[in-house]
């Protein structure tokens, strides 16, 4: 099967104060929230896709997740998480994203979500919208970022 | 215009390691959470009003939150929140909760919401739905927990 | 009692995808974290009191804290809420911000929260720290945003 | 290596309105929250290890985490998530839980997390705490819950 390439994307999240806990940390919860924000970031940009983010018609709801956390990061105001994503479509049905987070010049966690699209009523759909594919298939042959 | 009394209930909701924050303490936006927690538990309550909590077609909205913080909570897994509440429905159109909170028998906070229904498009309704209004009356009547 | 004047501040806060609720809207507990954002983006900033916000010696802890709902808020990603925020001190031992928020040039909500000072072992402080205090009429003086 | 037993555990969490999202589901990142409140309450658990949850000389943070969303949970009022935690160390180093959530009798999600030990300057520990490792060996000898 081709496999296609990723597009990179890089945004900034801010941690809130409540985003903290009682071991003084972020936290460990929280990076998949501030992943979350970068892909809604991405996916709504438009010079990529332009997608409105609440989409009733379908929504790519989260199939799996896994993190890996390398150092703790302890809350400062106004000092945001440098998100980096990846973006690539696998097997014409999965959303894939990557991320790497770095907080002061340091890495500090590392991860990947995969997403299916679903229709209104929670159906699983059986492909990628054509839509979206085809703006996929295009940016990545325009080498945009990757 | 006549006054009604209030209905009282009583509910426990378990704070969680998260809503902790890196002062060490339950966050201070957490009560509201737990207030909502003992509210939804008592409208959907059988015994009392017996709705969906999650009802399209009428959905009440918070209006006013005030809360006074008299003592901080330190986390301790499985000790409950020991949240009482007072229902009231004023003026034909405001549903008003006040509510005490204690956690390990101590008083933590006192607060007050105020909610006004709204219909599936946000617009604002002029009256309380009429089913609630006279479950209310007839719940007060009763003297049921008055 | 002598009457102090407020300083005013601007901080632009970004609503997340996980603050929303399944009404559709972003939940109403989150405006305090909302306000909680643009009151240490305030006190860390270096223009006015450039203060460590999570310092063990004094912490600000919430007294009291009240809102009005004028406008429910749906997500789109990356429009900010812009919190326009006054801080006082009064009677020389209560810190005071009030606060509008608006959001695609609507106001969303009002509000004031109350602190008071503690230290490390959570007792309260009979006054705000005097450095805090000298900089802050020191600021009003000069007509700081006044 | 030697490969240890894991030790069962069952909790239930109540799921709040607050954490949904604006897609009418529990939001993903809340499905570590739910597993974090099993952790602690089996650690905390008298009959286990009766440990505190929050010890300065040693915490436990998170390493690795995984997660397999399975089903969508729609919030009821006070229907809780079944949790099935499985515990284990491995490697003499590290603490590890799989785990299986249950909602209205259906697997909504599985998972697991792996945890170091740190000490109160983050330092990480070079191995498990004695009493904590003796506590397991006991624990598995006696065939509690294997």
């Amino acid at each position: 099967m081709k496999q296609y390439k990723s597009i990179d994307y890089r945004y900034k999240c801010y941690p809130r104060f409540q985003d903290t806990d009682a071991y003084g940390i972020v936290h460990h919860s929280k990076y998949l929230c501030y992943a979350e924000e970068a892909k809604m970031a991405f996916m709504s940009d438009d010079r990529y896709f332009g997608v409105q983010v609440i989409d009733e018609e379908c929504k790519f709801v989260v199939r799996d997740a896994s993190l890996r956390y390398i150092k703790s990061v302890r809350y400062k105001s106004k000092e945001p998480i440098d998100v980096r994503l990846h973006f690539r479509i696998e097997d014409e049905i999965r959303v894939v994203f990557k991320f790497e987070m770095f907080y002061m010049d340091q890495k500090v966690c590392t991860g990947r979500t995969e997403h299916l699209a679903v229709d209104k009523d929670g159906k699983l759909k059986l492909s990628i919208p054509e839509g979206l594919r085809n703006k996929y298939l295009c940016l990545i042959e325009k080498g945009e970022n990757v």
